[in-house]
């Protein structure tokens, strides 16, 4: 078991907790097996969760690979019960639970690659075996600067109004195809991002939309934004903050409302039924716990009739390859998938990232995830995490220091 | 692909639709393997099932032993939309969804069967890993008569009242150990039923006791009842039919109800829930569409505080040992599970059948199931199933042969 933090560069992407900074931080795990094949997995590079993994890891020995319930044993013994939150919070609530989830994901990623390749198959056959030959994602857009402060402009330009959001949509849809668009909202007053989704469906008239302000807006806000978005979006996602909010907007929006913060642990799904609070769960395997616990997710989601789509950080290829075979095997998966991949530019660890063309992955067949780590990038990588100086992501602290009067408030408006 | 229908004897145990017929039947799957392993799947031998399995069977030609997905969709084109329902009831209503589940299983246990045997892993391996080295079974009581009408008595004597039922419990535990009692009730009265529940803790005063009258009871009925056998019971079973009628009694029964009558599919779930209908799901692989399938619901369970058991109709080894390996992979099982086994007086189409001892099944750690097919006793049940005349399980009309004025009602009392 090998942990290795990386940091690779990211643009500065505004978000309702901040801006991205400079450096997106991430942890590699490699599961070396006694045959010599090594699983891949990546998850969150905080320092907080780097410190859990690496207790995790030293206490992962002589695994067995199919032992995936032993897994959870393992790390839930060797970490305790912590609970281990995120600075950002973009991810909703932290718990104790929600804390081993996220140390046990990258593991049993590993050992299903691990397990796919001692056994000459791709993951998505560990899962049930693929519905889907293509996994579809979306467009992400981001408001952001020309570049980070003090720096050069970085190539992508700013965006900052709708010219600028669909200016970036027609980049990203160039080369990649996108057949959908997200953007990230909570930056703006409501009224100017509703100016930028009205500007995409005007340039995009075809193309399915989605606006996601994390919880920047009360209730109240969000009811009204989702009126002067009716008939534009296919999901709102978290307009508000905590189930109780998005409950009360659900009844009054006429379109669903997607979460990533407000349904992000199994404790959560009760209430958030009971409550017919979310419409549409964004499954994320690095916080629910693996690919297994995303397919249950997924399965109850199919029972109850609740969509599901994919949530995404700023992430690597080892992600975006389970992230595909998860999606493959999902029967019912209702929307496409959000990555960021494109905002990192090319810059991977592994050496055979899976190409999004025509808004879509091809599921790769080849055993266990289907990628390979490039080991100088990763040392590179790695560099870059010794050097940067960045040991936690804090979009609100890096905004602070350009705008001193900022404060991350939510809701905001 | 080979479905052999097989008949093995069967005492005459009554419940609320008529009398076990003296012959059970069952269908046999066989999936052989291009490398000559052979897979095992065991299913319900009625003979409009057994067309929808012929008719799978006929579909599946080169299959990938890992695309489970792949088989859902074959059989269900193989089918089409056909609603096929038991004549007994006793598992539930029945809709399209559930007669495809019922037609997958025995296919999909098969391929697990393989897959295990082609990567030398236990079938539990493929269900995420064992989480417990034994899985326990209780002992499970029926009111019977001496024997089959015109037959000799069978070996296990009578149980018409609380005495066979106490002389039953005891044959059943000190031959197999079980630690906990479920009574077949829906027979007599409810208060001689209760009369059998107290003569029971009187007798084995420190095993859990159930009690399970297949919806023989009026709401009204069942929460007398409940009241009466209040701190007696570690649940009870369907006393009523309906998740109206389970919600009205678990709203006043001082214990949890459980269910395998009114949850009998994912689409039976929401009400459940939103009802508080049921504490208990008792999962059934045959007709939930496999083992994965009850893992998902297991996890529903889980995720709700919904306990689980296993349901059990009459069973030969092949079931058994999928029963196990589901359990043994399954991380909360509330309760011990049902099963029939005793009853089959060691007849069985498997060379190697799972031993139950001290009230379990130690978990096989072979490759697949981790039972073997005995060609010689397949042949002799299939030659049973040949000359018993019977084609299709029919408790009620069996009953009135005998008392020509029985007639089926749910609810009687
Ligand atoms: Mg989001
Ligand atoms: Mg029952």
């Amino acid at each position: 078991m090998t942990v290795t933090p990386v940091a690779f560069p990211d643009p500065p992407l505004l978000n309702s907790a901040g801006v991205h900074q400079p450096w997106a931080l991430r942890a590699i795990v490699q599961v070396r097996s006694a045959d010599g094949a090594v699983g891949l997995g990546e998850t969150y590079g905080d320092a907080p969760h780097l410190s859990l993994l690496t207790r995790a890891a030293a206490a992962l020995k002589n695994v067995d690979i199919f032992d995936l319930s032993g897994l959870v044993r393992t790390v839930a013994r060797a970490i305790g019960a912590v609970d281990v939150p995120d600075r950002h919070g973009l991810t909703g609530g932290s718990t104790t639970a929600k804390t081993l989830a996220k140390v046990v994901a990258p593991f049993e990623v590993a050992l299903l690659d691990l397990q796919g390749q001692a056994i000459g198959r791709p993951v998505h056959d560990l899962l049930g075996g693929k519905v889907r030959d293509r996994v579809p994602f979306s467009a992400y857009l981001f408001y952001k600067w020309a570049g980070h402060p003090g720096a050069a402009p970085d190539g992508w330009g700013p965006a900052l109004d709708p010219d600028g959001i669909v200016a970036q949509a027609r980049t990203l849809i160039d080369r990649y195809g996108f057949q959908s668009i997200k953007l990230k909202g909570g930056v703006f007053p409501p009224d100017e991002e509703i100016a930028a989704i009205r500007a995409l469906r005007d340039a995009f008239s075809g193309l399915p939309l989605r606006l996601d302000p994390n919880a920047a807006w009360t209730p109240e806000t969000s009811v009204k934004v989702a009126e002067q978005t009716d008939g534009l979006l296919e999901y709102l996602e978290d307009p508000t903050g905590g189930l109780s909010g998005m409950a009360e907007v659900a009844a009054l929006a006429p379109m669903p409302l997607a979460t990533n913060m407000c349904v992000v642990a199994f404790a959560d799904l009760p209430e958030a039924v009971r409550r017919n609070a979310v419409q549409v769960v964004l499954a994320d395997h690095h916080y629910w716990g693996g690919l297994r616990a995303c397919a249950e997710l997924a399965a109850i989601c199919r029972t109850w009739g609740i969509g599901v789509s994919m949530h995404s950080n700023s992430h690597l290829g080892i992600s975006l390859a389970a992230m595909v075979h998860l999606a493959a095997s999902t029967p019912v998966l209702t929307y496409a998938a959000d990555t960021h991949t494109p905002w990192q530019d090319g810059v991977d660890v592994v050496a055979d990232p899976l190409p999004i063309t025509g808004g879509a992955v091809t599921v790769p067949d080849r055993p266990g995830l289907g990628v390979t780590l490039d080991q100088d990038a990763l040392a590179r990588l790695h560099e870059n995490y010794l050097r940067c100086g960045i040991t936690e992501r804090d979009d609100t602290t890096y905004r602070q220091r350009f705008e001193p009067g900022y404060v991350k408030r939510r809701p905001r408006w």
